[in-house]
């Protein structure tokens, strides 16, 4: 059995609670689950056992009610057991024009994070997965440093998922093992501070940034030419989308830290920094999670002749993520039963948009993949 | 040094030409050479030294002459040296309006033979690189009737590519050792009768179909769904270009095994065989080379939210197989220094469209290109 | 009131009256219907009242039975009022592993068509509009032969269409007025046969093959780029798709005439007959109604500079279509109004991808549009 | 005679120049210059008579040194004759990182309006091309706050097209007729203040910005959609290129100018302000003048079916605007002949993204066109 607890009851977390659902009442394929059931861990072995938000419309109501504004089809009823709690918000949902309230916002830090521990002592969760709101955020140097901005209440240095890191990892020592995944920009498998924090709490950390959308996709094109040792002249990749992801981005800060995560991968797989323009760009709403996603890449080929391609796509941003979770918990809990604490890269190699540890570089999606599959115990066929 | 003797003087052995020479003159960079310099044997150890082809208009000039219809810029006075031969017709040229002449024309096919063989034996080629138009074939059940074919002088019944790898086989034996790469779609590398011919000839068979255009990329496109569990509904590729191949291929026949050799693909990478349309579609002059190629890609993720992929692109072709041939003819001498005769599947999975041996699947080529690596003694960076 | 009778209640007759009938119901906007609601015609003055085919499944089933196969939401309930009858087959179904059974199965052409006349003159139709599958067919060369070959049941000669145009012709000449709209590429608008026997009968038709899907779009991005005098040097267009049309023309007999009719537009609409390749390319089940279309044009700008257009589109083939006779059959109808019989270029321009008569040449559909609104008694605003 | 003088000698101004000069030479056919020789005043009668700019780094160089940096072929001998001028400066170049100077740096606007004319009424241009860089401006209230601002030296509220229009109304004044064809996003032809100033001294303004690039085709695939009344739910427009006008957008306040201009087309054509992300998007160098385009559009069809399109392109961006420039000279000149002075929305509605004056809207730019062509005295054929 595997206890998820969700922080960010939105749109991944929704779909991921009802294409769970699904898969486990036999209504649907695990279509979107990479290691659909070759893991030890089976699909159905996961539970939902709880749902952190800090939207006052979605405190007190049941994932099934909420999942019912994202999902058109019929929501699974087994989704009205869970409610959602009040989370921690410190801005982290600021311009979005959306009624909040936090565990923060009457309480200092040092508390909210209490209340939070108390609570998961209480509903013993093995995993925590992050989809919150992307945010604007400021790596921490040392552990130190965090620890202390905590105890001092400073609520302008940290992020709610910085906090969430820090209240799982007290957890986790206290319960002897737990797993946080990081599914949003924010550094923090990247972050050497949390990575040490996790060791010595025995939490594993999966991160950062979970890889959908058309970077991977970018990243299997990018080795494709590198292996034919073609020479990339210039790199074009636009996004626009509809949902509260795409509109935080117009948030001019928050989309620097998304902008800095995505145009690392240039460098790493084509060894060199063509010059690129790749951006999450703009926020138009009939879109909704089913964004559009243009790819312009010319190159160089034998005796210099110029080739390019363009790359078009209606990608449907939740799912894409809402699958890899499906995993990304299974394997986070596989950690727990080998003793392996801190972070994996082989794990976040295959399904993070920024692979940790921070001196890890990106890998072609791939090959990744080829590599991900001894180390989670799957055989060749 | 590896002597490298061209069957088929077209636009992509007049590109190879024109490219390895300015390479080896420092005017350009390898682009489009998968292995580059990491061999052990480097590019400038490649010689051009022989030729052939059955149109009347190529025949006795040099490879610098023809080479100049195809290649814009200038071209290398090195390719002045090697004139023209008159090679194996078969018909290989019909419907295309072009006037030829062949050995075959009013010799035997074992005359023919004779005559190759008496030629090759003069030249010393270490490697036969075949780029002949694209063929109309049928594929022989034993090698004894292959055999038997020749001595028979049933012309209808051999293409000019069958004879070539008959009459590099016989060269082969004589010599001690020698490589056949075969380019084009004509099964070889995929046809028990050659490989245990070469086997006991001490010949290299590469092949079959260079792996260029559309269909690497589709291939590797197909492997980024399969390993996410993307349910692929369907699948379409269109592929217009002007050069001479395009125009070949509108002779339904010849487009038959080319069809055959691009669909298999689907069910090797997918797993299932998803409903598709994989076709060189059309002959449109003005777009020469440079063929515009435009797939769609519909497919199931998560919670079956249906995505869509477009992807169209302008790439030269000719040089896209040239990049190829660069590698290829180097490790095919590597094969005769080992002593390593018949055909290579972790040469072909990676530059071939349909490689050899027969009952050997087609891999993503990402991951094809890092088993090829240690294959070829090149050291994970 | 105008009434309207259906020949081939397959995808775009049955989407016709899906839309239709919930139109009147008050559950649709009429997107898709050029002139809206500002002809002296209302939509909501148009009524169905009969329907045939020769699809075994369908005969005797009502309009709302046939209709469930294709509208996945829900189909008005008026529609239970009209059963499908038995209409002239003549091979239309060929190859489409369909059974089927026609009026002309066991009895002569000419009793057939007295069969059509009697039941018409008690349904009494305003209009029919043509929905068959595309055909191979033949022009006539004078009204003459046409009905010597229907007198002689010359089965082999005439296909459903040229006799259901004679049966309606001589409907009309009876009634005083009638109309048949021709949405397919049957040459009938443009046979000068039909046009003559048209204008003795009181009949108007309208022809040949409803402007839907790339075309018209093409037409309109070629006419931009004529007016900036941008020298077109080549253009590519495929089109896939799975319903039963592109299913029909993958016979190699049904593809011909299509692809007469669409190649025709690029000499009228530049001045020159730029290279193209313009066709309905292939079929593919899963694609269903929506189907892709890619398009190709590369042309010379100022000072030679070349530039180049993708055009990739999801279009569903059958609204289309549907959307278009909601207007046509209102247009024919005030034809009868006004006594105009024969054909009407200034509907056809922009109406029909082969807009008759013959010697009329294709506009750029923007103007053909602007033309027509005055025609129609539309006041600019 | 047509005598033109160009006031920034930048991409645009020197493939003018080139393409002129070699139309005129016989070497290139008048591709782009949608009214080719169909005018009253033929492409053989104009001459470029001068040329101004403010990078340090052309004055005073010939227009054939200038343009050899921009067109990669032979550069016509013709324009070694024009010696480039020091022009208006105003912080047109700011975050450019071109060294500059201009007339303003040491002088007060008045004297070098003064220095201008002077200039002017020696070369004796008719027409005035304003094609310099995309500037950050404020339109006027009133012709006399105009006047008043360069009166009392308010070089921060003026631009330097703003000051160029200035100087040519007094210099048409002076000589009885000169035109102003303003190409850029400044409004003038939209601005109240210019128009009247213009009336009243014999100037003939064409604005603003001129109609290339993706939104010319945007307005006529919108007209495509409008005309069959399909419901358009969301429109995205992506531009990224890498000249110095793109490079100019990156300036935040400039992009702004060039977004308002580009968004008005869209109420204009639709009668609705779909929702709609148009915008300017990106710099990247590599792309050089020939931008990159990717647009979709979402609409619904007949019974509420969704289609969609997607259009890419890659687009030359100087030549189109050069293009046009040889017609919008040409009709410049004609309004002087007939003594027409203001602006003409018949030539900006076809020609201009912004068309002047102020109250008019959009048209669909093929139907601009017809109306143009009567306007300009060409018979229909």
């Amino acid at each position: 059995m595997v206890k998820v607890l969700i922080l960010g009851q939105g749109y991944v977390a929704s779909i991921f609670a009802v294409g769970l659902e699904r898969i486990k009442l036999g209504e649907l394929e695990p279509h979107g689950v990479p290691l659909k059931d070759e893991l030890s861990i089976k699909i159905d072995q996961i539970e939902i056992v709880g749902s952190y938000d800090v939207d006052k419309d979605k405190i007190g109501q049941s994932i099934y009610d909420v999942a019912k504004r994202y999902h058109k089809g019929n929501v699974p009823e087994s989704l009205k057991q869970i409610l959602i709690r009040k989370g921690i918000h410190l801005n982290s949902l600021r311009n979005l024009s959306i009624a909040t309230e936090g565990l923060d916002d009457n309480n200092t830090l040092t508390d909210a994070v209490d209340t939070l521990v108390q609570e998961w002592l209480d509903i013993k969760p093995d995993v925590f997965i992050n989809v919150c709101t992307t945010e604007s955020f400021l790596p921490f140097n040392s552990k130190e440093e965090l620890i202390d901005a905590i105890k001092k209440d400073a609520k302008d240095r940290v992020t709610a998922t910085q906090v969430y890191v820090y209240a799982a990892a007290l957890y986790a020592k206290k319960v002897g093992g737990a797993v946080f995944v990081n599914a949003i920009p924010t550094l923090i498998a990247n972050d050497p501070s949390f990575i040490s924090l996790a060791q010595e709490s025995n939490l594993v950390i999966f991160g950062d940034d979970g890889a959908t959308g058309a970077t991977p996709l970018t990243s299997d094109i990018l080795a494709h030419l590198a292996q034919r040792n073609r020479y990339v002249k210039s790199i074009v990749q636009f996004n626009i989308g509809g949902n509260n992801d795409f509109l935080a981005l117009t948030d001019k800060q928050r989309n620097k830290s998304k902008e800095y995560t995505k145009s690392s991968i240039v460098k790493d797989l084509l060894g060199y920094d063509a010059p690129h323009y790749i951006k999450p760009t703009g926020y138009l709403e009939p879109l909704d999670d089913k964004k559009f996603i243009a790819m312009h890449i010319e190159y160089k080929s034998f005796n210099d002749a110029v080739d390019e391609l363009i790359i078009n796509g209606r990608i449907n941003d939740s799912p894409a993520l809402a699958g890899l979770l499906v995993d990304l918990v299974r394997l986070g809990k596989i950690c727990v039963q080998r003793n392996t604490f801190g972070t994996v890269y082989e794990v976040n190699a295959f399904y993070m948009k920024n692979p940790g540890p921070k001196e890890m570089a990106s890998l072609p999606k791939i090959i990744a993949f080829e590599r991900l599959k001894p180390w989670a115990g799957i055989k060749e066929n």
